[in-house]
C-alpha cells in the first residue's frame, strides 16, 4: 500500500545531496513545484537561465541553483553545480511512488512456489504464477500479472496493469510503467503451401539493473535466445522491442520507436522519437538517431548523430515539392543532360 | 452491469432529435445498421449522396436523411438538415455501453475513504485505489485500475483495463477505453557520471469534460503541472502524450500520434494518423496536420494545413528517386553552376 | 494452469514431422535452442547456410537439417527439405504455452449464462461477462476481460491481460497475446456548432481462424458492420486497426503499422514495420508494402512492392539535402527555365 512521503528538513536534504546550503536548517520540506508555483514547504530548483526572474517572486522553502545565480537570493537554498541532476536526487525523496508499506493484497493471487522478498507490495488483483521469484522490497501495483519463470530483482517497482509474460528477468531497481508487456511471443512465421506457421518462441527477456520502461511498451522474448537490455536502459512509452534486440548500457529511447528483431544497439545511444529500427542490423555506441529517423542498415561509426525525418510545410507547398520528389531520378537525368549539352 | 438497451418508437426518437418526421409514429425502433442491412427495427441514415441508391431496397424502420433525398422514399423516415449528426445523436439512445444497472461487482476491490457518486457501476476485478472520488453515474468497467488521488467526473465511462495511474482528474462525461493508461510518469532523465537519474514525476494529469481516450493511448502526468487537455478534446488509439502536454479544446487527434513533452496544442486543431510532434513546440488553433507528418516548430498562425507525409510509389521507382534525394544538396549545387555558366 | 512440456524420443519427433532421420531412435528430446547452445536433450535446426560451421561444435541431441548440409554430420539429424519450417513444427510440442491442465481459477469471475467448452483453462482474476461463448480447449490466462456477446473459437489462446470489449467473435485455434484490445470503441465524430457528438460504435469485430494478433495491438469495432480478419491473418505488436478495416487471408503486418478506418487490405500481403494506410483504400493482394512507407490511395494491380520510406544519413548531409527538398519545385522549375535557354 502506498504510505505517506516524508519530511526533510533543508539541512538533512542538503546532507543527503552533499551540497552546501543557506537558510534555515531546520525548515520542513515535504514536496517540490516549479518556481513560480512553489510554496514554503516547497524544493525547486534552477537549472535553465531563462527562468532566472522567477526567482525574484519564489515562495519555495528551497531552490537548487547554481553559486552564481543564488547572489541576491535571499531565501532557502542549495548550492549546486548541477542543479537538474540535484534536484532529481532531491526530489526522489518526495516521489510518493518510492513509498509504501510492504503486504500482500487479501485480492492479490500468488501461485505455489512463489518466491517473496522481505518488504514487498503486492497489490490488488495482481497475479504472481507459480515458481516466480520477487526479491526484496519490490513494489507490484495493483492488476500486474507476473507469469512462470519470472524473476524481479530487488527493489523493482511493476506501477499497475504490467504484464510480465514468463521467463523474464529482470536486474534491481528496474522500474515497469503500466501497460507494458514483456516476454510475449516475438512475431515469427514459417510458411508452408497453406499458410502460416507460428515459430514458437521459447527464449526470455532479461533486464539489467536500473532499466526503466515506459507505458504501454512492448518487449518481445526472444525466438530461442533472450531479448536483452543492458544495465540503465532507459524506454519511453509505447516502444516496440522485437525478439533478440540487444540494448546497450544507458541506452535512452524516447516514444513510439519501433526495433525490429535482433537488431543490435550500442551503449549510451539516444533516439528520438518515431524512429524505426530494421531487423538484424547493428549500431554503434554513443550513436543519436533524431525523431521518424528510418535506420536500415548497420551503423559502425561510434557517437554521430543521422536523421531521415522530414520537417513539415504547408500542405500546398509541400505537395508541389513532394510531386517533385516522385520525379526525381527523371529530373537529375534532365540536368545531367543539360551539362554534357552545356560542355 | 450491462443493461439492455431500450426500445424506442419513431415518434419519440424524432423528439429526442427535435426533427419531423414521416410513416407510422408507434413504430419500434430498438437498434441501427447500414442502409443495406437495416431491418424494420433498425434506424439508418443517409448522409453521404453516394449512398441514395441504397434507399430503393432499404428494409430500415427509419431513415434519418434530408429533405431533398426524402422525395419518393415511401417509409419511415426522418427529415434533417444533416443527417450524420442526428444519427449520431439518436444512435446514443441504442448505445449498450450507455446502458448499465449500478452497483459494485463482489470481485471489485473498492479501497478506503472512496467516495462513490449514486448510480455508479465498478466491474469485476477493478481496483478503486485509497481515497478516490468517482463521480455519479460512471460506469467503471472490468479490470481497471484508479490510483491514488485519481477524480472521476459524473456520467464518465472507463469501459474496461483502463489505468489511472495517480493524480488523474477526469471532467464529466469522459470516456476511456481499455488499455489506456493516464498518469504514468513522463521520461524526464538526468546525466551523471555514472549513467542516468531519473527526474521524479510529481504532477498530475487533467481532462476536462467529454473528452474520449482512445485504446492504448498513453498520458503522461506532468513532471511537476499538470498534462491538461482542455473540454472535448478527442483522442483515437495508441496515441502517447508526453508530460506537461497542453491540448486545447474540441481538438481532435486520429491514432498513433506522438506528442513529446511541454508541446502545447491550439483549440479545434486535427491531427491525422501517425503525425508526430516535438517538445516544447507551440500549434497555433485550428491547425491542420495531415497523416505521418512531422512538426517540428512553433505553428503561429491559426488554420492553416501542414504536411510533410510522402505519398508511396512502386519500390523500384522510389528507390531510384530516393538515391537522388539523398544527393539533392549536390545536385542543386550542379544546377547552380550551369545556371552562373550560362549567364 | 501451464503444464509441463512433454519429452518425444527422436524417432516419435521425426514421425510427426514425416521426415527421415538419423541417430539413435529413442533419444529424448524436451526442448529447443540454437545450433550453437543446444544441448543433447534440445532441438535445433539449420535453415541459413551461413550457420553451417556451427554444426561442428554442435551439441544438439537432434538438428532439423537439409539433405546436402548433413553429410558428414555424425549426430542426431531430421532431414528435410524446408528446416525453418519443420523446426517450427518440431518446436511447437516443447512450446510451454501449448500445454495446460483444464480448470477455472477460483479468482476467476465467471458471468452468467457463459457457455464454457471442454478442456478450458480460465485463469486467475480473468473475467468472462454474463453470455460469453468459449470452444474447446480454450486458454485464458491471467487477467484477461472478455465482454459481452464474445465468442472464443477452439483451441484459442488470450495469453494473460487480453481486453475483448464486445460483440468480438474468433474463429478457431487464434492466439491474442497481452495488452491487445479487440473490440474498442472506432474513432466517429460528428460535429455540431458546440463540439464533437460521438457517434456510437456498434459493429463487433471477426477474426477467422488460425490469426495472431501481437501485444498492445488494437483492432476497433465496426461503427455498424464489423472489422473483419480472415483466416490465418497475422499481426505483430503495436499495430492500429481502425473500425471497418477488412483484411484478407494470410496477410501478415509487422510492428506499429496503423490502418484508418475502412481501409481494405488484400490477401497475402505482407506490410512492414511503421507504415501507415489512410482510410477507405483499397490495397489488392499479394502487395508488399515496405518500411514506414503511407499508402495514401489504393493499390489495384495485385503482387507489387511499394515504399515511401527513407534510410537515414549523417544528419549534417540529410540537413543539407532537406534544404533543397523543401524547395524543390523552385528548384526544378530552374531547371526547366535553363533547359528552354539553353534550346
Amino acid at each position: 500500500m502506498h504510505a505517506e512521503t516524508p519530511t526533510l528538513t533543508l539541512k538533512e536534504l542538503a546532507a543527503r545531496l552533499d551540497r552546501p546550503f543557506r537558510g534555515n536548517p531546520d525548515l520542513p520540506l515535504s514536496g517540490c513545484a516549479t518556481l513560480s508555483r512553489a510554496g514554503p514547504a516547497d524544493l525547486s530548483f534552477l537549472a535553465n537561465p531563462r527562468y532566472r526572474s522567477d526567482l525574484e517572486a519564489c515562495q519555495a522553502g528551497a531552490v537548487i541553483l547554481r553559486e552564481e545565480d543564488s547572489e541576491g537570493y535571499s531565501r532557502g537554498a542549495i548550492i549546486s553545480p548541477d542543479p537538474y541532476l540535484d534536484y532529481a536526487r532531491g526530489a526522489a525523496n518526495f516521489d510518493p511512488s518510492g513509498h509504501f508499506v510492504p503486504g500482500v493484497h487479501q485480492s492479490a493471487v500468488v501461485g505455489e512456489n512463489v518466491t517473496l522478498g522481505e518488504g514487498c507490495w503486492i497489490g490488488a488483483n495482481s497475479v504472481l504464477e507459480p515458481g516466480v521469484t520477487i526479491g526484496r522490497n519490490v513494489f507490484i501495483g495493483a492488476g500486474c500479472v507476473v507469469g512462470p519463470g519470472c524473476v524481479v530483482g530487488d527493489n523493482s517497482r511493476l506501477t499497475a496493469q504490467v504484464t510480465l509474460v514468463g521467463r523474464v528477468r529482470l536486474g534491481k531497481r528496474v522500474i515497469i510503467h503500466p501497460g507494458a508487456v514483456l516476454g510475449a511471443d516475438g512475431f515469427g512465421l514459417a510458411r508452408d503451401a497453406d499458410g502460416w506457421v507460428k515459430v514458437p518462441q521459447l527464449g526470455g527477456v532479461e533486464l539489467g539493473d536500473d532499466c526503466e520502461i515506459g507505458a504501454n511498451t512492448t518487449i518481445d522474448c526472444g525466438a530461442l535466445d533472450n531479448t536483452t537490455l543492458e544495465n540503465d536502459v532507459r524506454l519511453d512509452n509505447q516502444i516496440q522491442v522485437g525478439h533478440n534486440v540487444y540494448i546497450g548500457a544507458h541506452t535512452a529511447i524516447a516514444g513510439c520507436v519501433a526495433i525490429a528483431g535482433s537488431a543490435r544497439i550500442g551503449r549510451n545511444c539516444m533516439v528520438a522519437g518515431g524512429a524505426g529500427f530494421a531487423g538484424h542490423i547493428k549500431v554503434a555506441d554513443g550513436v543519436t538517431v533524431t525523431a521518424m529517423t528510418m535506420v536500415t542498415h548497420d551503423i559502425k561509426e561510434p557517437g554521430g548523430t543521422y536523421s531521415s525525418g522530414i520537417p513539415f510545410q504547408p500542405a500546398s507547398t509541400w505537395r508541389r515539392n513532394v510531386a517533385r520528389l516522385r520525379n526525381l531520378d527523371q529530373l537529375a537525368r534532365r540536368l545531367l543532360k543539360l551539362e554534357k549539352d552545356s560542355q
